[in-house]
């Protein structure tokens, strides 16, 4: 019945983040809602009135009609810039048939072994937005508990890395690092990409911002400068200094990536096929050849035994090596937060210490930074075997990597008014005199997030005692910082409740 | 920090009905919002200023003043009558901790058998609205993948049952019946509660509304009477009648299966484990001592093989008898729809049809009915073996089962203006001479409700044909009814994509 006025609505802007998640909203007495038999909650299908691409939405049922009127059709902030129709333009609505590969998820369930079309297909799908969370959640569990042979992590990372678009950097070696995550603090990437860069490799990494953790590489760098580059200026940074430290967030490689993390973070489903998946088809897609890839290991870290550590190379080994990308893993000590800082304000302060030599540097994270480094530079062909320490270290102490990290916030823009750490700030005591005898870095992690890490670029947790170091009854074992009242109460209570530090001894 | 300020924010109430789901809306600038650290999605607790119960709901980000003001607390409308604040009350938001159970689910993800107290565990937090959607698709995807022991069954039974309120009749023996779907039509309980019921015995059958067919036995009994009773209003008809055709809806039996069902029906997860639990565990709490299980068996049924069928009565069985409630299973023909009709009115009609001994009535109803009526009459120890038949057919056929019902409905409430078939109706033809080999469920009831059943009561399929039917060319196999035109439209594409009749030989 195409030109029934019946079936169109006026496009209204609701102004709602339904975060990753398209959310139309129609008014309990509009006649589509009434008429069509759909439910709260259902898929439904929205198409410009004079013909466009459809987007796929949760339907969600309005009484009030200051927020959608029986004649509109409300669409959150994701779906209406998704539409890019202007408000009071005409559209219509429609079942969304159910996803063609739902049927793979339930063959899936059923504990079968997938192939690669279903796999792309499952893939395409979900970056059609087709599936809804509770479909994603039921094919990211089927697939951690039934597990994933090899070859269905390749299919999988295959299908990921070719949804979407793809670099070709035309370059004879493009290197990329990435850390598993799970440890506060380990801010290498803004010394590595520095370093590397300045050795004349090409190393075009962009970073994320934190979802779960305190930090991520790019909410830190944005203490020192913009990290919101356009697609124009990222490829100038990266040609012009031979290394970028901007967020990848708004670029289109793997996207569909983003849309499983979204599901995958909030359930903690840490599935090793998932994560190999989940990282190597975006560095595929960002165009690298040669990747290193940090497996801390440690009793509080992700991945807490060396044969699970081990398990975990061999899978990243297999995937990289079938998709032409050289991997190497290296697996590194995460028995407890790297640096002192947790929060941006606090890591970059450490990143720039370890940068500018300063006596009171924290150790730890320069050595990992010159061991993850070396690495890198070994993947040049020029550099002998065993001297990418020295090559690295040489970078480092000469200055040369301190002046590649400004001349690329320079490119980047450096921010004129850098935060600083919250000014509400609580040192906590040891309880008795003792040595650390370990660090809980999930409840530092959470402590730091309680203070307002990361969206309070200054709150967090400074630690001043690290494993092995002696402390005294009353003396600071870390500082919380933080900038408003609610999250200083919020994070001194866990804090009081468990420090996270475990003391031994009494010497 | 008691009495700060800085921590409450007003209750507004918001029009958006998140089905199920408790959703709170804070404004970008908020500073709870800004300060506290949440993101758009996490789970908050909202408790009211001056103290009182906490509730639990997903967060939206509100960029608009006019939905959520920044020193506002937006509340959809579950979320603000689960609070039961008044709109400009002062209410307190923290972060919400994960669920306690959330490891048990992740043991079960990772393939172990869990015991009680995990269920219960789960079950509880449930309850108290801890899991979100993909969490619970996350457990229920665990418990369907990796299977279930029969014991794990039994322990969430009892844990659903337990989490809720329990009714005690004190009656001798409390009879129920159950069918566990997929088949469209099928109305027997609107005859075999006024059979059972006329005879003496008590059947205080509470019944649902549709979730994803056409009709449930609420929406077809809401076209005679009404089906919201008031829990006294529920128990004074059930003393006077022995029985009841009311709408469960607003009990509080196993409340936890009504949450889990609304993420498990899009996700089409009906594996034996969570069916036994689901329908064990309300029927437990609502007080049944003997109950009657319906499984339909056929290639379009939710049952397919005998196999399939004796496995799932042997669960049944099991779970029935560790939680003292007699149950018998019956095994029934699903290869088509019961009856003419599919959707609420038509539906209505048959039943009605029934009742009058209409020359015209569809026999397969009558038949099914009496043959569960009397597996039913059968439960009374009065009642000799194998007399049940024709008992049954002795009250059906004397009338008095169709008095029982009129005195249900008046007591219930009788609709004074029942409504009639869509006026838009249109005749699927038989494309050629045959014999009506078979009928696909799926098929029929999807047409039923693209055409508006069941919230446009009038709306459906009436079926003209069955199954060993002759039919010639030309001559229609149902009628559609619709209320609109753009429901119609809907429908009469998908019958012409796929009628569901599939036709055999020329005769």
């Amino acid at each position: 019945m195409p030109g029934d006025g019946r079936h169109t609505l006026t496009v209204r802007r609701v102004g709602i983040d339904t975060y990753r998640e398209n959310v139309v909203f129609l008014h309990r007495d509009c006649h589509v809602y009434r008429s069509a038999g759909f439910q709260a909650l259902n898929k439904v299908e929205v198409t410009p009135a004079d013909g466009g691409e459809a987007v796929l939405a949760v339907l969600n049922v309005v009484d009030d009609p200051a927020i959608t009127r029986p004649d509109e059709l409300g669409l959150s902030l994701q779906a209406f810039e998704q539409l890019a129709l202007a408000e009071g333009a005409a559209a219509r609505i429609a079942h969304a048939r159910p996803p063609r590969s739902i049927g793979a998820v339930h063959r899936k369930i059923a504990g079968e072994t997938l192939g690669y079309p279903d796999y792309l297909g499952i893939v395409r799908e979900i970056g059609e937005h087709r599936y809804t969370k509770i479909e994603m959640a039921a094919f990211l569990v089927a697939c951690t508990q039934g597990g994933m042979e090899r070859d269905e992590v390749l299919h999988l990372t295959r299908a990921m890395a070719e949804t979407g678009d793809r670099i070709d950097w035309k370059e004879p070696l493009v290197a990329d690092k990435h850390c598993i995550g799970g440890i506060p603090g380990n801010r290498t990437s803004m010394l590595v990409v520095p370093i590397v860069a300045a050795h004349g490799m090409f190393i075009p990494k962009t970073s994320s911002r934190a979802i779960t953790s305190p930090a991520g590489t790019a909410d830190t760098m944005e203490v020192l400068a913009n990290v919101e580059l356009s697609a124009r200026r990222f490829n100038e940074v990266v040609r012009a200094q031979r290394g970028c430290l901007a967020w990848g967030g708004t670029s289109r490689l793997a996207p569909v990536d983003d849309i499983l993390i979204a599901v995958e973070r909030p359930l903690s489903l840490d599935s090793p096929g998932q994560m190999v998946a989940s990282i190597l088809a975006k560095k595929v897609a960002a165009g690298a050849t040669h990747l290193l890839v940090d497996i801390p290991m440690g009793p509080t870290a992700k991945v807490r035994t060396q044969n699970d550590a081990l398990r975990l190379r061999k899978l990243f080994e297999f995937v990289g090596d079938r998709l032409g990308l050289h991997v190497e893993v290296i697996i590194t000590d995460g028995l407890q937060p790297i640096g002192r800082g947790i929060g941006p304000v606090l890591e970059a302060r450490d990143v720039m210490q370890v940068l500018k030599n300063d006596p009171d540097q924290p150790r730890d994270l320069r050595e990992k930074a010159l061991q993850l480094a070396s690495r890198i530079l070994e993947f040049d062909p020029d550099v002998r075997g065993g001297q990418g320490y020295v090559l690295a270290r040489d970078i480092l102490d000469s200055g040369r990597a301190l002046e590649r990290l400004r001349a690329i916030m320079a490119m980047q823009g450096r921010n004129p008014s850098p935060p600083e750490p919250g000014r509400l700030c609580k040192a906590l005591p040891a309880p008795r005199d003792g040595k650390v005898a370990a660090i809980d870095n999930l409840q530092l992690a959470r402590i730091a997030r309680l203070a307002g890490a990361p969206l309070d670029r200054g709150a967090g947790v400074d630690l001043c005692r690290k494993v092995g170091d002696a402390v005294r009854e009353g003396e600071p074992l870390y500082r919380i910082h933080a900038a408003f009242e609610a999250d200083f109460a919020f994070a001194c209570e866990a804090a009081e409740a468990a420090s996270g530090f475990l003391l031994a001894g009494g010497d």
